[in-house]
């Protein structure tokens, strides 16, 4: 199947077809990256229409139940729903979140459901190179929901804040996600928070828990102190509320123009983040740049110079115009 | 104080100055990154002579009381310890590892131990941009045994052990940071597995956990198996055996030549990252580069060209020698 011929069956919503799609896009193949670029290419003209939404907690926190309703919930309104899954864990063996399709089920075998894990790669934030594209895919397929999600460790839920329209953080009290300040940094990024399995013995403590994140999201997010809701997989309650509370907020955000500010402050980004995914492939590719830099490389090996110099050496070589100093 | 006047004296062992240093080489303000790197230059040659150990575990595995026990029992050993603590957890305000100092209050207010927490910087791994510097800063400074903590999550797992000559990976029984394969991953990375809180109740716990352990480990890592061993912070049980296997490890690295094979690496690796963070900094300020940059990121703002083709045609004006396709 040429290029072509792949991404119209995306475009006509045929999921193996996305899945296929997808796995061209994540591959390390040289000879497939071509391939892969003119797939996204007749893709890219169709996406952008979906709600992304960035749904990250900590393990345990029951982030695939919850995401589970919600996906079965939307579909019910008549979205179709695609799950992106960030993973961050096993960044040797290129591992990814075990088992979504399994402990999603229901959702995993819905026609109107996608779910993908996507695989780390690479050391400096790798893991979401290709989860943009994915995205990209996604909507070209017709899903009207994308959901990212991440494992709620900090460092990837930056990475999928800065793919999203909508930062959805899951808590559980008591669980211990807030030692370490680990929850603190991730509440930054959030736009909205649901605190997970507010159901039976767990309920009042789940109030006592909304009261004191409401209170302190307020100190420390003052201008758009994010809502704070209670939900149950299980009984279900809080879904269809956070469904509307997800699809009023980017109403609102599409009214005041932050909506559309914020997609093209992420198009920047990505960007700039492919540029030095690019050029971490040549620098450990070593001779793909230049003499000067082999050179360096070769001068840092010995000791001869230390590694900062060199960067800023090679560096200037880049910019031959005028001399930079950082 | 000059820069040479304050790198003179941490080369005299004189320790508010190695964390005056530090401050220093952290700083982002940009007038200051010239005196930093005169103080890492007269720090430098007197670098490389320590121990650095890479410890590792999930929130709650007793990380810093095992880092405390070990810290003072080097230091009885004649050791002097610093300990540099990676946190990736507040992407955003920058935070860092709470209360490190206060956790270990003994090592911490010992004469012969440094403690340093190390601010997160950036999203694309500049969360240890400078603890190599800090390293580097810490062995000047006359310390033997230099410790990088990480959270256990992940990401900082793998620029922590591209940092040390050895990765101790702390491990709890039942503490749940066995789901989702986070642990596997950074087991992956592991030279020695040390399984905490082995005492009291825990013990027979601690003793099956052992043996799974290093039946799974022997399957993954046949050739270089870690050892796995358990200690106690609480009966001091482990912690001397500990020591001599990191020093005993440590001396067969260098009898075979994979010690100093590692170090090189780590120094190209070091020169390939700060490449890509200096050119970060760089993409971000915009106009640092070229005036292709600026048209290519405009570009890119209206959606008049995908991100992924403006990073291609930038990496292009970069190599005017030859056509690069990635």
């Amino acid at each position: 199947m040429t290029p072509k011929e792949l991404a119209q069956k995306v475009l006509e919503g045929h999921i193996p077809s996305l899945a296929k799609a997808i796995t061209l896009l994540e591959s390390r193949k040289k000879g497939l990256r071509d391939d892969a670029l003119a797939v996204l290419d007749e893709l890219t003209p169709y996406s952008g229409k979906s709600i992304r939404l960035g749904i990250s907690g900590a393990p345990g926190v029951g982030k695939s139940t919850l995401i589970e309703a919600l996906g079965l919930a939307l579909i019910e309104k008549n979205f179709k729903v695609a799950v992106l899954a960030i993973d961050p864990s096993s960044p040797l063996s290129g591992g990814s979140i075990l088992g979504d399709r399994i402990r999603m089920e229901k959702l995993a075998n819905h026609p109107s459901a996608f779910i993908r894990p996507s695989p780390s790669q690479g050391t400096l934030g790798g893991t979401s190179r290709h989860t943009s594209e994915a995205l990209i895919a996604c909507e070209a397929c017709g899903f009207d929901f994308v959901i990212i999600e991440t494992v709620g460790i900090g460092q990837s839920e930056v990475l999928a804040s800065s793919l999203v329209d909508v930062f959805l953080y899951l808590h559980l009290p008591g669980s211990g996600d807030d030692i370490q300040g680990i929850k603190r940094g991730i509440l930054e990024l959030a736009d909205i928070v649901a605190i997970t399995k507010a159901d039976g013995s767990n309920l009042s403590c789940a109030n006592i828990a909304k009261a004191q994140l409401e209170q302190s999201l307020h100190l420390s997010k003052p201008e758009k102190t994010p809502q704070v809701l209670l939900t149950s997989a299980m009984t279900h309650m809080g879904i269809l509320e956070l469904i509307d509370h997800i699809l009023d907020l980017v109403e609102y955000c599409k009214k005041d123009g932050s909506f559309t500010k914020k997609r093209t402050e992420q198009r920047s980004q990505w960007f700039r983040q492919e540029v030095l995914f690019m050029l971490e492939d040549l620098l450990k590719n070593g001779n793909g740049f230049s003499p000067q830099l082999s050179e360096l490389a070769h001068q840092v090996q010995l000791g001869a110079i230390t590694p900062v110099h060199a960067a800023r050496n090679f560096i200037a070589t880049l910019m031959p115009q005028k001399k930079h100093r950082n």
